[in-house]
């Protein structure tokens, strides 16, 4: 067993990140220390943290704050906002892994600012050029994760295989998928379709050792014929927000279709199985940033405190089960095979 | 008004394509002709078309057979297919255009085959290099035009450009949209988010005198933001097939959750008006092939002869429209705001 197991996980959270930052982040650093989870070190600007420290019955807790000033906003470019904001709270919350006062990070502010800050300071995993984001993000298929889902726009072949890498991982020790089966997200099954880059992928895929099944298309997201699933940047965010929209659409359709043809709260019931269904993007807590040499985890912005509290849940599990060194590990074996 | 609006269509009908050939397409073939739409040549194997002909009653009917030998399969390579069977269905019907015996060709047959055989003999429009496909996938906005769904894998950004004016025609002539807005899918919508491709588009679209109205991301094509999206076909055929397998999956999931809490026949009209709401493919009949320098409509393999006759009409809207005129004239007129 890790040694790690028996300790108490030591997370710094930004407290200044997210749409109900920083009472929601406070709110949720307390409970997790309350709950034996952790001991937390919560970021932020002193003066609005303290106010909700003072909310909080904290007596003898874990709970250590660190004071920072500023943070960074979402739609600021996160390279030229980390240099100009030194003392960002994503900044001196990531520093605290780096110099291992904390095993891990937790953010639910802007997702470029998060992972701009852990490259900066954590630096990348050997092999991985950039780190990128992913997870499952179709109901009926928990258990797949989907990278890179936004972060990595063009991308070499040899960076898809990367991902292949880190998700593989990522679903053997965090998911619990025993022999992840990787699919590359395609525009048909057969060997030799899809574009240049997808085709290069295929090649690498195919020597590299892990468990490639070869090529999916996109109604094999639903049914989950691949654990983790690669593909760029630009075709992942386009279809997480595809999924997103299409889900709210049909709850809609569905909703006029079903509305006065059965009682309300039948209906109602109805549409809160199907939402809790279908919204696995958010049921983890967030996600790790992929492919640093340290745990990062983003969650969304509108987290509320028990989806921070299981991000915390997911940071101990990355720290208990060794993900970064297994990643490192895997990556370096797996990347010999690549001639470039 | 167009001269051809009060003169009967001449249209070619490929006996062979499609999983129901011969029997469906020569039940079209002759059922268009009953109903006064067009004046039909029936193109397929002399004895297997004979028999299916043999079953209806032709009488003095503008009903024509032209004989032709074998067909090109799906899994055939189509340009491969094309010179290994020169007397092959979609060729013989798709020459019937090219010589001006009729005035377009239908096929449900292989795609590739179809959109080969009218690249070789009708060409291309002048300033597209390759022809796409494209129609309406997303159910809650059916009169949105998504282009390419899968011809074009890897694309210049002129390329793009192109599409966006044979889409931006087809929306205004067959759709009956005034002024297109024209969209590009990307993964954000501020300006100079992007891949390369995408953001060199962009730059193309903008200075094109087309109704561009930016980038689009993947929830946009659920509300129809845009009346005509352009993306690669890596992208398009992606999206294509996942919004076939989420409506698939939802259905599936809505079904487990309402079984025993509804009627079943009251489950089962429901179930039937989701599938009529988003099944928007095949509700059209098929689409043109968009680029060539006539008009050949593609159906999907699997369409009833009501879907064939729906194409025959779809093929009239081309021809009465001027549709390829307009997209030749509007294609030289934007491409020659393109430096390169």
């Amino acid at each position: 067993m890790p040694e790690t197991q028996n300790q108490l996980l030591k997370v710094a959270i930004d407290a200044m990140g997210g749409d109900k930052a920083p009472s929601v982040p406070v709110e949720a650093a307390v409970q997790a220390a309350k709950s034996g989870l952790a001991e937390v070190f919560i970021v932020g600007d002193s003066d609005l943290v303290q106010k909700e420290l003072a909310k909080h019955e904290i007596g003898d807790l874990p709970v250590h704050f660190v004071p920072s000033e500023g943070k960074i906003e979402d739609n600021e470019p996160p390279a030229l906002a980390l240099r100009q904001k030194p003392t960002a709270s994503i900044l001196v919350a990531t520093n605290l892994v780096k110099n291992k006062t904390a095993d891990a990070v937790i953010s639910m502010g802007s997702t470029g600012g998060t992972m701009a800050a852990a490259v900066v300071l954590l630096g990348t995993i050997k092999g991985i050029e950039r780190p990128a984001i992913g997870g499952p993000i179709v109901g009926s298929a928990p258990n797949q994760t989907i990278l890179d889902l936004g972060s990595n726009l063009d991308c070499k072949p040899s960076q898809l295989l990367g991902f292949g890498v880190l998700g593989s991982v990522f679903s053997k020790l965090l998911v619990g998928v025993k022999n992840p089966k990787l699919g590359l997200l395609s525009v048909g099954s057969e060997e030799g379709k899809g574009n240049v880059q997808s085709k290069e992928a295929s090649m690498l895929f195919k020597k590299s050792g892990l468990n490639f099944i070869g090529n999916i298309e996109g109604n094999d997201l639903v049914t989950g014929k691949a654990d983790v699933v690669i593909c760029d940047g630009f075709v992942g965010n386009v279809v997480l927000k595809l999924v997103e929209g299409l889900g709210k659409g049909f709850a809609t359709q569905l909703s006029e279709l079903l509305k006065g043809k059965i009682p309300d709260d039948h209906l109602n019931s109805l549409m809160a199985d199907l939402h809790k269904k279908n919204n696995v993007v958010d049921a983890g807590g967030g996600g790790p940033v992929f492919g640093v040499n340290g745990v990062s985890i983003i969650g969304h912005g509108n987290a509320s405190a028990g989806t921070i509290e299981r991000a915390v849940g997911l940071a101990k599990m990355c720290v208990d089960t060794h993900l970064i060194e297994e990643m490192n590990k895997e990556v370096s074996m797996v990347m010999s095979t690549v001639d470039d």
